[in-house]
């Protein structure tokens, strides 16, 4: 109820379906909506007798009390931001079944052992300002304040920083966004998978034992523009022919070494139908559950583009620009544990399984500096980023269950 | 002289060289530069003692006078529009090469047998208003005058139509624009190459016998976003995999075929670096000597592209528009034989050749109801529709030689 009542409030779009449930989610990181949201999480989690903190990036910490509170709290956290074409639950889902979780502990009047934090990390999407995990990878300490202040926004017509929509909704907090002065103690993390592995496999729960390695790359081909008409093929530098070739062996090398290769944006220029485009340039995506496949995967993609590029007419070259790399991450085995044991003691062992995560989340992040897990929930048809992204009730509530004695379980240990 | 005169007063833009001969020309059909360069064109010809006729699609038919006024005038035709890109040569040159030859006559005070006009036809590119040979098609009654009259620029802000144009410039005549109601004799036109193939073989003329087919279609590819790190290969619909796998096939079967396949737009959406694409549609621009070997080719296309989308993934579609076809033309012995014996005789046999057109031109219009032929000199570099468009003096001198003699071999025939 409250992922639907938010989303209705909140930024609404994107109409799939005939019920007033099935629309996606347009809330970009520190937009109005991203306020009124925050607003609430704030109204919400105070009402529940939560203590707030804001840090520099505008990441929330609502800390419920627990027996003893001079040790850290143990955190759940994911993100109320979403794509330009979001659906209902990536990220949100994570900290509403936070929020949950701490209504559960009032109704029942149950006190932790030590303070649980639910989390909105600030810009997890990388939508609007073009770093994904950014107020998490602030508070690890993986990139500095400067440059996420700094960064400017894709999706605004005239251009504005992080740092100046901060100020401008009131999010700029004044606790430093650093995992040494605001620690926690863990971080718990409930997800929708994003793809189509526990659906296939009728399983109920993911239990996310690490995150695969990724590396991105913008890959400029550079040809010569002439007549479609009146160059032979032998005179040509056919800059997309090169690309289309690197695109289909790109795919052929993960492939063979078992990982992942995509091309998710691809421009041209000229751009006229019978010009032949002189220059191209796409994004490679590229990624495995180990680091030395994954750039072993980049290297020979490297070699082999550039073996087409040298194939494909006199005047084509390529270049590689290196846009991002993340690392594969393994989680903490106490926190994996604790989630294992509590989706198996409630959906026994044939209802569940290990899995790496194929995306990113604030959780790699953490990860990096304290005990950290995951728990996925099935995704219908592995769709995400879309508004048709959609996980049942059931499973819902069925991930939300795991969170909460995962939660309770590491609190004893 | 003159094709440096008016590039510099009319339209220079996009700098390559030190030289101030050394930029492009912009210069789009029925833009104020258009006017200007047309009130210039027809101050010069009435200098020379031209009669002007202006028709309803705004081509100028500028007709100096022979002996025997009673018969329709041999015809020396082009035009002076260009590429938003263009380069100095592309159509000016053919244009400004007849009223050379009018000069010609007149500093020598020699009088054909028949009149001779020179035509500049409207919007030969189709980069303002997206239909190319449009004036000397509609004067050759192969496409009607509400069609282009409605034809809307795709190249200003606030999209106008060809009509308006028209009327805004002045350039909307009284003279019917067709064959019928204002005939011509026969067609001649001079143009660069825009091909690498006579400065490959070092020839200073081609001898131009026709032009090949060409066929032009929008292939849209339909397949699911997904995203890149949780969707398994085997899970994906990859529109972009599945495209990039039809432009290797389509020059494939174009090679098989001896004929030309080449992409010079593609667009993709969602165009997101972490998101696979689930749409991409990609121009195809097919070419062919013979009618039917080009419709092998485009079938061929048709049902590998058919295939690939099959083995591509359960979600994916391909579909075909066709944007337009220029059949195949073999301009006409008469013309062929005059353009052939001038440049024998100038240059001998090492220096010309017969060569088939990639390109279309207006004298594809003109030879559905005239005798026409062409005539190529040399690009440098094969390159045109780009600032860098260059034949050397001599070559621009050589072929306005060939075409002299020919007019006038014509005019004896
Ligand atoms: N969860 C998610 O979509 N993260 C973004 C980074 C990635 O592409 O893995
Ligand atoms: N000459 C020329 O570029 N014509 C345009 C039509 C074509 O692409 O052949």
């Amino acid at each position: 109820e409250t992922i639907h009542e938010t989303a209705s409030s909140f930024g609404a779009k994107g109409i799939w379906g005939p019920e007033k449930t099935q629309t996606g989610v347009c809330r970009l990181t520190l937009s109005d909506l991203d306020k009124q949201v925050r607003d609430w999480f704030i109204n919400e989690t105070k009402q529940l007798g939560c203590s707030i903190k804001i840090d520099e990036a505008g990441s929330i910490f609502a800390t419920y009390p627990g027996k003893d509170n001079s040790l850290p709290p143990t955190a759940i956290g994911s993100h109320l931001d979403t794509q330009p074409t979001g659906g209902r639950y990536d990220g949100v889902y994570g900290v509403l079944s936070g929020l949950e979780v701490l209504r559960t502990l009032k109704e029942n009047q149950f006190v932790p052992n030590y303070p649980i934090t639910v989390i909105n990390w600030t810009n997890e999407e990388g939508a609007r300002f073009p770093m994904s995990i950014m107020a998490s990878s602030l508070w690890s300490e993986q990139v500095d304040k400067k440059t996420i202040y700094n960064l400017k926004s894709v999706t605004d017509s005239e251009p504005v920083t992080v740092e100046h929509e901060l100020k401008r909704i009131g999010y700029l907090g004044d606790t430093k966004a650093s995992y040494k002065h605001n620690p926690i103690a863990a971080h718990f993390e409930i997800h929708i998978e994003q793809g189509p592995i526990l659906e296939n496999e009728h399983k109920e729960i993911g239990i996310v034992t690490g995150v695969q390695a990724y590396a991105w790359y913008k890959v400029k081909v550079s040809g010569k523009a002439s007549h479609t008409g009146t160059t032979p093929f032998s005179a040509r530098s056919d800059a997309l022919l090169a690309a289309s070739k690197m695109i289909a062996k790109g795919n052929e090398i993960a492939t063979k070494l078992g990982g992942l290769f995509s091309v998710g944006i691809l421009e041209l220029s000229p751009a006229v139908v019978n010009v032949i485009p002189s220059d191209v340039s796409f994004t490679m995506d590229a990624r495995h559950v180990q680091d030395e496949t994954l750039a072993q995967l980049v290297e020979e993609a490297k070699l082999e583009f550039t073996k087409i590029s040298k194939e494909s007419g006199k005047s084509i070259s390529v270049e590689f620009d290196h846009i991002y790399t993340s690392n594969a991450v393994k989680f903490h085995p106490d926190c994996i544990k604790c989630v294992s044991d509590s989706a198996t003691q409630l959906f026994g062992e044939s209802k569940v399984r290990q899995i790496t995560s194929g995306a990113g989340h604030d959780s790699c992040a953490t990860s990096a500096r304290v005990p950290t897990s995951m728990i996925f929930i099935p995704s219908r048809d592995g769709v995400s980023h879309n508004p048709e992204e959609y996980s049942t009730p059931e499973q819902v509530e069925n991930g939300f269950h795991v969170l909460l004695h995962s939660v309770l379980q590491y609190d004893q240990l």
